[in-house]
């Protein structure tokens, strides 16, 4: 996540203006994801040693200190509406749609991170399916839009490069996305214990790079091409 | 590590945009393998003790803690695929070489690291033996693309100093590889405890310091090259 960072800020000399902005919040997205995988990382490693019991073998114990899930959900609370904005912004829509959109799906994808945490930290399964289906209201929401309106974007690329990128971007927003309810359901099925959580959390950790670091080099990778079209445009008209 | 990725990187300005992509990722890599041998060195600090008995000589003792050795394994499954990706392109191909090879190389490689971890953590021989010979398929694969495509691409160097570097580059790559394989065999052939550990970790930090440290410096040397001479080029139309 922070390499990922390092590489989109090193790369706004190499986009047009118009791109920078979007570029800009590709790397505020991973940095504030490499900010809370320290903590998450910190807060693991408190709540579990491994240890040689008389010298058999190593066992992973507990250590009595709670590992804090709670890190996970302020960092999506943050980061999902940027992602969502900075996708908006690469698509170069016209100005009051950037505007309606990001608000919309902005707000909209805040809510359904609020809305899965009061379930996240529950054992009671009916209680954790309640708010999973609350959740899953502004997640369709938002989801069907991206998938419509990338569509739609697709259409309008300068490049056939651009565009395929474009759809790229698309699948990669449904697919990432669809990983979390999955992901989430995990431990609603009944499943507990060490093993639950450890796929809980590696669930959740692969999502995230895809949604966030490999997302962005998608994002990138769209504004190095279109900036790369618009501007040899400038330069010789045709 | 970390000090060849500053050095790569305030070197950015002084080659043309077209190997900036380049020397960025080349500094991303040695930024990463910076982050895990930080790791590295507490997980060994934290497995070892020197300690004095009872006033005697000082001898190491271990504290309990095993040692990780799983961070070397996620740092080259992020650096070895970005490591060909810098070389695929300072050799600046055409666009969709660019793509086909990136994507070959770097999964083949990838998949090469994800093979040697499960035999890495075993102490039974044939079974270290079998994932060896599994993790050897991509790694032949690899290598050999390499040696082959880069005495092509060598020869397409824009100066005969660009094509040395690109030489030196080919060497490099197939020396520091075939490195590897060869630490991995220390504790296969039957070497254990503690002095098999001492060679395993030397080896694979001198192998890494090669690949990744001085191997960049001749992807930055290979990069000022051509950037002096497309450079030159373009100021003097020939």
């Amino acid at each position: 996540m922070g390499s990922a960072t390092i590489f989109f800020w090193l790369q706004l000399p190499n986009v047009t203006k118009s791109y920078r902005t979007a570029l800009t919040i590709t790397g505020i997205v991973t940095l504030i994801a490499t900010y809370h995988y320290i903590r998450i990382f910190n807060s693991w490693s408190e709540a579990f040693t491994v240890a040689s019991k008389d010298g058999g073998d190593y066992a992973v114990q507990l250590t009595g200190a709670p590992f804090n899930d709670g890190y996970r959900y302020v960092d999506w609370l943050l980061t999902v509406p940027l992602l969502l904005i900075e996708l908006i912004l690469v698509m170069k829509l016209p100005r009051e749609e950037t505007v309606s959109l990001s608000w919309k799906l902005g707000l909209a994808s805040a809510l359904m991170v609020a809305l899965g945490y009061p379930g996240e930290i529950q054992e009671d399964l009916a209680v954790r399916w309640f708010w999973w289906c609350l959740s899953m209201i502004p997640f369709c929401y938002v989801v069907f839009t991206l998938a419509v309106g990338l569509n739609e974007a697709t259409s309008k690329q300068p490049s056939p490069a651009a565009a395929s990128l474009a759809s790229a971007a698309r699948y990669l927003t449904v697919l990432s996305w669809c990983t979390y309810p999955f992901v989430y359901m995990v431990k609603s099925v009944g499943l507990a214990g060490p093993a639950a959580t450890m796929y809980e959390q590696v669930g959740y950790s692969l999502a995230d790079v895809l949604a966030k670091a490999v997302f962005g080099v998608l994002i990138w990778a769209i504004a190095a091409e279109k900036s790369a079209v618009e501007g040899s445009g400038k330069l010789l008209p045709n």
